[in-house]
């Protein structure tokens, strides 16, 4: 059937339908795009009727809308909740790219495109494995409900009640999702982990207007400054984060999964070399891929204040800030670091200026033992697609919606990425490997195969996702 | 003469022409005003055509025009150079203006505009004194050589080849500059000394591309962490500058001029209520004043890095700057200063990242004798023209073309200033006190008869210029 479904007039109409949908630009941050956003929702329904789905239907949210489509076999069966996201990072700098962010130029085995690969190229595997399922005139071998939201980028700050909402409708035993990194093209992995996170805005405000720095400077003192040491004291001088009591609660990792991960993870070579980096940095005692995965991190990922335009000009200005996102291990609870964070900003905020800290987003991590049965199908359905077993692996980012799913629905969900390390999501020229793309499609075709051979499972065992995933 | 000359229809007429002057948006920073910068320049050059001035001139530079006018009437006369900038600071931010920033309103004894105090209004009472001079009908007292820049607010980067180009033109014996402020509307006050200054971009990068902070977070130094760490170590906990030698060469006040200081100039609670602010900050052992005038200063004028825009975006990003502004007390040297800069740079900059500094202005401290005799004889134009003598005070300000004219012209400069201390130059509602206005007219026509009355100087003492001025 598979080698049938991959002609090449339906792999040549499967690319093109691909570059259409990555040439709408669903940024989901900026209000300017909405339209395109909504623009993105209405195409994947139209798409997702077109291949035959059922109760196709596009949800409204109070910002950007949910697209739903399903297809129900038998009450018998088990049912596979397939997620992804439709929305895409900002562009910017746009200068920084070389092929338009929107063209979904194909050049060799790349399609370019802001969200080629995340994550517009990865789910939409499943729906190309789903259209050859449909056509194949036969029963599919399971239930299947798709959940695409529009506010990945955003921090999904609307999925959790749209969930709560539609437990009924989103009643599933498994979720799937591929929105994470193969270790590379050669060598297919299967991510187990992920790290929580904490994100916020922190201002400092100092005088009420702007000051003449010739005038006033030296005797106010100066937000942009403030920050910046208040800023400073936020890491020490070995890398670690310097807020008490924030390492408290990491869960450290087995002898047995540090061994696993040092001989079959990426190495600091690689990741090295995937980050376009000379050097490496951060908190001793840990490998490069142990400090983005089994360790948390503070990145500040935004500055701003005072005059930043060509030249100089004489400024004290009255504010600053500064963009804070922390990434956590597996134990700690964003909402504790929130506070960890609050109380040790108010020990080094200085008298003379006032400190605001606004939260943006709270998830928190994530690990499923890879002796759950989703994640044996999931690794047959890799051997299937990719001709090579996985390497299992943990990932540095975050997605909140892997712990919505857990919470609200009680299941657990097999992390299936078909990214590459160096494809640049959320970068200048973001590129979806082509490649990866085909053999996406053919191991989501399996692993639904293996989803409907497996029995139907009661609710999943706690202990099983949090277990200690390679010992 | 002068009482005839400020007739209510000359008032009306100078206040029109003074509004016309503020409304051209001459901001000389900005690319996109440059056709504005020339057209305040014709206007000028036609205005002083108007009341009678000779060889009026626009010259040509790289960037924006100098316009120049002269009154010769005797080589036995004392020459005065008087110079003004008619360029004015970009109006950023825009939506903390209460008034349209080109809209030259008049409310009660406020004329609000950008540059209405710097220095559209302060010079313009220079010119409307000639012009009440040259329609006297009897010659005037001294030559007078007219210098209006372009390009002040931008540091000045073309006035120095200008000036060498054109020494003969300038060649004079005095210069008078009104860009600096009195004590209060109450008190009068004539500034004997300025901070130099030495401005500079610091860019520090790191990775090639943006990364996903979620990735790459923890394993690789942020430019934006390594930017505000580095900030974090050009300042002690005490408020002083850390940079290894910087307060070496600075000279120390005498203790009759900070006594004098203490008596006369502006009081901690003063510059307080100036600055908006509640408390102060800086270099203990001095008052705020004096960590503003007679001490050094470095103020961070902005900063920029990583996603500014609204909510989140993951990213490492490969760059982040800052705009460093010093200002230099007596003794100090902005080439020296640079070069202390950018060792200590060269000592904090971690081996992960790469930093570059870009200087943008070197400007020299300056200070004039009170006992000199341009200085007595402004003191006693001031107690003409606003009936109070002045104090003596020094500004924490840079005025670049004070120290060109001691190079280049071996003459010393009056800082003649009429502007007020809370009259919120560089910042939003900047506003002329018109009152100052017109004594300033008047200031200006008493010096300009005490300097035809001076006996003509030779070539100034540099022991004047740099004594104690007021033990």
């Amino acid at each position: 059937m598979e080698t049938k479904a991959f002609s090449p007039s339906w792999v040549a109409r499967a690319l093109r339908e691909l570059q259409q949908l990555v040439a709408i630009p669903s940024i989901s941050t900026d209000p300017q795009h909405v339209g395109a956003v909504r623009a993105c929702a209405d195409w994947l329904a139209r798409h997702l009727q077109g291949i035959g789905l059922d109760r196709v239907r596009v949800f409204e949210t109070p910002r950007h809308p949910v697209v739903y489509a399903e297809k129900r076999v038998s009450p018998a069966l088990p049912t596979l909740l397939i997620y992804g996201h439709y929305d895409v990072q900002p562009v910017a700098p746009a200068a920084a790219w070389t092929v338009p962010p929107f063209g979904a130029l194909i050049r060799g085995e790349r399609l370019y495109g802001r969200g080629a690969s995340d994550d517009k190229g990865q789910f939409f595997t499943h729906i190309k494995a789903l259209e050859i399922l449909l056509k194949a005139g036969q029963p599919l071998p399971l239930n299947v409900k798709l959940l695409l939201e529009g506010e990945e980028e955003t921090g999904s700050p609307n999925l959790g009640s749209f969930i709560r909402q539609h437990r009924q409708l989103l009643r599933a035993d498994w979720a799937v999702l591929s929105d994470t990194n193969m270790i590379s093209a050669a060598q297919p992995s299967l991510t187990y982990g992920l790290r929580g996170s904490f994100s916020a805005e922190l201002e400092v405000h100092g005088p009420q207007t702007e000051l003449h720095s010739g005038i006033f400077g030296g005797a106010v003192l100066n937000p942009l400054q403030a920050l910046c040491e208040m800023l400073a004291h936020l890491h020490d001088r070995r890398g670690r984060i310097a807020i008490p009591g924030f390492y408290e609660a990491v869960r450290p990792a087995s002898v047995a999964e540090r061994a696993y991960l040092r001989r079959h993870a990426t190495t600091d070579a690689q990741l090295l070399r995937e980050a376009q980096v000379g050097q490496g940095w951060g908190e001793a005692g840990y490998s490069l891929y142990e400090r983005t995965t089994l360790r948390p991190s503070l990145s500040i990922t935004g500055l701003s204040g005072g005059y930043q335009g060509v030249g100089t000009k004489s400024v004290v200005p009255p504010r600053a800030s500064a963009k804070l996102s922390f990434r956590l291990a597996a134990g700690q609870d964003p909402h504790v670091v929130e506070q960890q964070l609050r109380q040790h900003l108010t020990r080094i905020t200085p008298p003379q200026v006032r400190a605001t800290l606004t939260a943006q987003l709270h998830a928190r991590p994530y690990a499923l033992a890879p002796t759950h049965p989703a994640m044996r199908a999931a690794c047959r359905a890799y051997a299937a697609g990719f001709g090579r077993a996985p390497v299992l692996q943990r990932s540095g980012g975050t997605i909140p919606v892997v712990t919505l799913f857990e919470e609200e629905l009680g299941i657990p969900t097999v992390l299936m990425g078909f990214g590459l390390p160096d494809d640049r999501k959320h970068g200048p020229d973001e590129f979806l490997h082509l490649p990866n793309f085909w053999r996406g499609i053919r191991t989501s075709l399996a692993f639904m195969h293996e989803v409907g051979r497996s029995l139907r499972c009661v609710n999943h065992d706690p202990k099983i996702i949090y277990g200690n995933p390679v010992s």
